[in-house]
């Protein structure tokens, strides 16, 4: 495979901040930030497990392919007494990881079939996690709605899902799999409303596709919305959650809520390709389900962490920017991304990373978000990636190089197009 | 994905254990005999990170998909101290167990290409693990070339690789995209010669293709060899090695050693579907490697539980197997099972099984390694496979069932064909 869109950015990401870490402003990372009380919590989860002698029976067994009953139940009852969602051991799945989950998810609901024909997923808001098309075991199989753009103020703007363009590409064809979305969304912040997202849900139920939400960011772990949100959960939607942005990325954990239907065939994929993710992951995860910590921590530090980086960074941006050039926060209503647009910039979204590079600045160029369908229209190359896991010193001096390099560019381009 | 071959079987066996697990006695077992001195280098290796206040940077942080330096240096080391080998990072990839190693191999080096040709993988010499052929994403990419049979006395044989009909395969069309085989081998308890191997490989490198070698069963971890062998690494062998048989069957580790073209796009197709494996279960296999723990118990303690177990299902065949029916237990090389083939039995392994079943006896059907295309052979349907986890009462007591069992069989077979 070569390394195409985000992957090839990332790939060249790495390689400048291996070449001298200490150089650069990194406002790129998706590695969550290490908070004191997240270590605590998985710290004191592992001695639990030490002190109770359950070791041998956690790492020396292989598991069932849907993951530990002991986890899936926690979750059960967990579903049950907070959003009174009553689940079968069947509705529950256990992945190593999110990214595995869409892998999953992604090439047994689409690619080409016994039929020779092939199947698809829709984003039905672009943009959208970039790593949907790296997971494709088939090319072309990503597609996507470009959204509605409402300007909501002088410097901030929001993303609103275009309805009617989006049944107008699913009647079109009846090639679609799968759909797919982020909530609260990677790269941009949004969280399509309740409303918004029960339509989409409505459309699969009626093609009897499912429908994955990727929760990676939302409640009740790691629960970094800004928002009122809830999980929904409709007969086509297959719930996704990740435990990596509450502190165990290193753990792969991935969980999948939806019909055993959708669900048996993700554990027959999974248990051919993996067998069963981590069982010494999943029993912490189970335990810091069981005595409140996950989701307790979640709100009071994890939440609080990013919404208070989101400021720094609106604080920084309204400091350093120019009034003069219009640029566009996207609402901040979740993850921990914020997602910058430089309308009318007058070069495209990679050149602007390398200028940003020269002058030891890196986020992330937003084209590769849009994916092949839209990545070619001039709003995909005006966006980038902020991530909010720097430190509020780094935020600061970054926004700085950001708003110089910025006015440099769209001073140059007045100066070339009156000339 | 339906469950077919060894699935439909382990499937089959589950749900007979579960329904009722202390009226069988399970020889059908995978899953390693959790040994004390196992089971306490983990404990002691989980301490020791604790201990060390390292949990943080482990569990809380993304990695490369690579696998982490740390994992690698060690193997790097513990190859150059102990094999005289040098290796280099980039020969080096971690992957989320050895099934999952298998699965990023066969389908990263055979399936259908760019120009729609179907490349196979090739195992040498059947019988061999029956999961390879559920890791493919494509049907009948896996094929297998049959065995010469040796019988070595009343009651043991050998398997011996047939290189005339290899050769003959490999000739005829040029289709093969890997080899891949298990040394010790799964389900039979053969380790192919160094000369032999070195023969597959010399017609790999003519190929230019990739020998996968599937060494879950080896020295130095776990090390249940019952004859001498080494790590075999020329330039075409991708050396699979695995921490589940030593006792981390649930954290998912696997390594491969080979040449970086093929590590590389091994790499690319796990960064894509699970980014990495566990490196909690990373970290606890580098302290073990580091101190020295791993090679030494497996050798001292592991290898010597299986060797043991083999003889007394040896004994218990002697005693309960009667002389006249012509049973034959493979040579015990290696590896944590024993292979039973009774020549020409009268029914099918799978009515064999069936009838073991009803008797509490639940032992593996054979058919099923020997993959697609030879298991339609006499010979295919007249072996079992008995694994070396049980303890010492349940093999006398299962070896006593099987053999009531089989007398049975034959008795009715002669009293039909002399009616």
């Amino acid at each position: 495979m070569n390394k195409v869109g985000v992957r090839a950015i990332m790939h060249d990401i790495q390689e400048v901040l291996n070449s001298d870490p200490s150089k650069y402003i990194n406002l790129s990372a998706g590695n969550p930030t290490l908070l004191p009380e997240v270590y605590k919590m998985w710290e004191d989860s592992l001695s639990n497990i030490l002190n109770n002698g359950e070791l041998g029976n956690i790492v020396s067994k292989y598991g069932s392919s849907y993951g530990t009953y002991e986890l899936i139940d926690c979750i059960r009852e967990y579903f049950y007494n907070n959003y009174d969602v009553k689940l079968e051991r069947e509705n529950i799945l256990i992945t190593s990881g999110s990214q595995n989950l869409f892998f999953l998810a992604l090439n047994s609901f689409c690619g080409t079939n016994d039929k020779n024909d092939l199947t698809r997923a829709l984003i039905p808001m672009l943009p959208d996690y970039a790593g949907y098309s790296g997971v494709a075991l088939e090319k072309n199989i990503i597609e996507g709605i470009p959204p509605l753009i409402t300007k909501i103020d002088n410097h901030t703007f929001r993303y609103e899902l275009d309805k009617e363009s989006f049944l107008e590409r699913v009647m079109e064809n009846r090639d679609i799999g799968a759909m797919v979305l982020s909530r609260p969304n990677n790269p941009c912040g949004n969280v399509l409303s309740e409303k918004d997202i029960l339509f989409i849900s409505n459309v699969c139920s009626e093609l009897n596709i499912p429908l994955l939400i990727d929760s990676a960011y939302a409640p009740p772990f790691p629960a970094i919305n800004f928002v009122d949100m809830n999980p929904i959960l409709t007969d086509n939607i297959v719930h996704c959650m990740s435990v990596s942005k509450a502190g165990l990325p290193g753990e792969r954990i991935g969980i999948a809520i939806g019909k055993p239907q959708y669900i048996k065939v993700m554990e027959a994929f999974q248990s051919n390709i993996s067998i069963h993710s981590s069982r010494l992951g999943q029993r912490m995860v189970a335990d810091s389900l069981q005595n409140g910590q996950l989701p307790f921590i979640s709100v009071k530090y994890i939440r609080e962490h990013y919404k208070q980086k989101y400021l720094t960074l609106k604080k920084a941006l309204t400091i350093f920017m120019p009034d003069d050039i219009p640029w566009f926060l996207h609402c901040a209503e979740g993850s921990l991304f914020s997602w910058l647009w430089l309308e009318n910039l007058p070069l495209e979204d990679k050149e602007f990373y390398n200028k940003l590079k020269e002058q030891n600045l890196i986020v992330v160029p937003g084209n590769s978000f849009f994916h092949d369908s839209y990545a070619v229209s001039m709003h995909a190359r005006e966006c980038i990636r902020i991530s909010l896991t720097a430190t509020d010193d780094d935020i600061m001096r970054g926004i700085e190089i950001l708003s110089n390099v910025t006015k440099e560019c769209y001073k140059e381009s007045i100066s070339i197009s009156t000339s």
